[in-house]
């Protein structure tokens, strides 16, 4: 069962999508309104140099929410329940916000480009009229918008080899998620150590979107030296390493969840005095307890074909659960999936997956499953 | 050049996604993060029987926000540019609301559900997002949310006396964008006249996203009469009718617009006393004047293939607009085109826009080219 996708007007292109195209690109999805490629025809290759080698993603559809201004720092503080009062210019931090009930609604990271300049680096919903609501109604000295940058992934073990070869030997230095302004060749960009994989990787935030072809192609060039080859944010790698998948995970809209349940208590400065949105919501989330928590699944059988939808997850018939993302894991031999469960379950409750016309059994298990690189 | 599309979990399947797909859906596009056919293999009879008889679309990807709640009215007139006090319960109004810029960020349709229950029928952002955050901000006693409401459109000439043999006789008398609440069968649904064309027609809001099947095949057998097809909201009727797409012809991130710039001048109510966001920026826009203007062009030569995206319009080599979209006319016989041009043009300037590698010359005109039914 497979379906084109209608590209026209209403949703808007990356700066590398004709370079993309140009590449091969076989399918996309769709980000924050934008293309975001998919995949390019070779799933396992794109896979396996993502894991030994380096790959390029085109993810330009993360886009940035730039907030400038006087009262910059004031309002990313109210925006985010993690304490960011100490992050330092260059610095980035990943920081999940919530709504005013406490619920998870984007998990960017944000960098903190001068005292009174910040990007959020959002996942799928629109922060920036979330952000800009909140910036007017409290009356901050701030504008709330979208800046001109469209990253390119690169990522995998020889990330950091091909990306030296391009900026030089300082990269090395460069901390997990701290950044620098930078250039290539006179090609405007933000350098920052980042990606969404656990397999070590930089991000390249091109600030001029004319020039999406040009950094592609010196990319490209420089890569092929690593055998690099295009590819997409990996889904079997992510279950893998347990990354959050806003949209997937958890969506306001689909599968409404607090932090807590998604792991990310750590994240969740409830014990400083920072007033945030949400604070209250999530005072009582935390005293009260939480029912249901991420956890990873092993899903018994023979390899099964990724899911399309969220699968419910059974005990004697009763759902217990779900299934976000189901994969099968060439470096694990198994299926592997991840989901929220009840957190009440007796160690030994039998739990279940239909998978097509069958049932599956899964086991419960902590993430990630392969440890981060 | 065609692409496949990516179904995975990131994104939301309709409640009548399998249906559609048992219909031979082709094509999807993406809307609200949710998957919208595109097209079913056979445009040119999709948009001659919405023009002649009946065609039924799953827009299930136009959401409903829901608005509940003692001061449910207040905050929906501080939402909106347009004065809804007089609004009945029962009636639908098209209610554009900008952010506090006086920018354009969706053009929902409105349901008044009840004194303390509203519907906003959104576009493609996130307003539930943006509309929670002010209520929350202004400490309102209402709950932003979304309902379990999914619509199923019936366009076209033929659709009222399809409609009339579902429900009875009664929806003739129903007012274009009011609505009841009824039922087909058990299933319970908002009956509304109402629709994204033209052609005349009714949304049916189904209540219950488990029954979008039985929904869906209600409708194909008692629309077999009428030799009714599946189809998609449909681009060519829309740039002949001048019909607004919100995403196409402006985007906050892609291309801002204001109100005036659209030409919903009559739906800014900025001489009533009503308070609303970007009420402040809509009155020195209104005082400043407006640069450009949404109108109609005529392209020349031979048919065209629809634009991926938005063209530059140039006059002596510098842009003096946009095309946003541009289709073939099979009831004009030529080339139509909608987008935002320049007010201050001579009468006899001379309008290009490139289309692949020739340059076209364009001709404004007034919306919209076809008179509405």
């Amino acid at each position: 069962m497979s379906f084109t996708i209608s590209v026209g007007p209403n949703l808007r292109k990356s700066p590398y999508f004709d370079a993309t195209v140009a590449d091969g690109v076989k399918a996309f999805s769709v980000y924050n309104h934008m293309y975001l490629p998919a995949q390019f025809g070779n799933p396992q290759r794109e896979y396996q140099q993502l894991i030994d080698g380096v790959v390029m993603w085109d993810v330009g559809a993360q886009r940035q929410v730039e907030i400038v201004g006087g009262d910059a720092g004031q309002l990313l503080q109210y925006l985010c329940a993690r304490n960011i009062a100490n992050t330092q210019v260059g610095q980035g931090r990943y920081v999940p916000i919530c709504n005013h009930r406490g619920q998870l609604i984007n998990d960017p990271v944000m960098l903190k480009l001068a005292e009174d300049r910040y990007w959020l680096s959002i996942a799928d919903s629109d922060i920036e009229l979330w952000a800009s609501a909140i910036a007017a109604e409290r009356g901050l000295d701030v504008a709330v918008g979208e800046a001109d940058a469209s990253p390119l992934a690169i990522q995998g073990p020889q990330a950091a080899r091909l990306v030296a070869s391009l900026f030089g030997d300082w990269i090395h230095e460069l901390r997990y998620f701290w950044f620098r302004a930078t250039q290539l060749q006179d090609i405007p960009l933000v350098l920052a150590r980042s990606g969404w994989s656990k397999q070590g990787g930089f991000e390249l935030y091109l600030q001029d979107a004319s020039r999406g072809e040009e950094l592609w192609q010196l990319v490209k060039q420089a890569g092929s030296a690593y055998d690099i080859v295009p590819g997409a944010p990996n889904d079997i790698e992510r279950v893998e390493s347990g990354l959050l998948s806003y949209g997937a995970d958890a969506r306001l809209q689909v599968h409404p969840a607090n932090p807590f349940e998604l792991g990310l208590d750590r994240l969740i400065d409830l014990d400083d005095d920072h007033e945030f949105v949400g604070r209250q919501a999530l005072l009582e989330i935390r005293n009260a307890g939480i029912e249901r928590r991420l956890c990873g699944f092993y899903v018994d059988g023979s390899a099964v074909a990724s899911n399309q939808h969220s699968l419910p997850v059974c005990s004697t018939g009763e759902q217990v659960g779900y299934v976000s993302e189901m994969v099968y894991s060439p470096r694990l031999e198994r299926n592997i999936a991840i989901g929220l469960l009840a957190t009440d379950l007796a160690g030994d409750t039998v739990l279940e997956v239909q998978v097509g016309a069958e049932m599956r059994s899964l086991t419960p298990t902590a993430l990630p499953f392969i440890p981060h690189r």
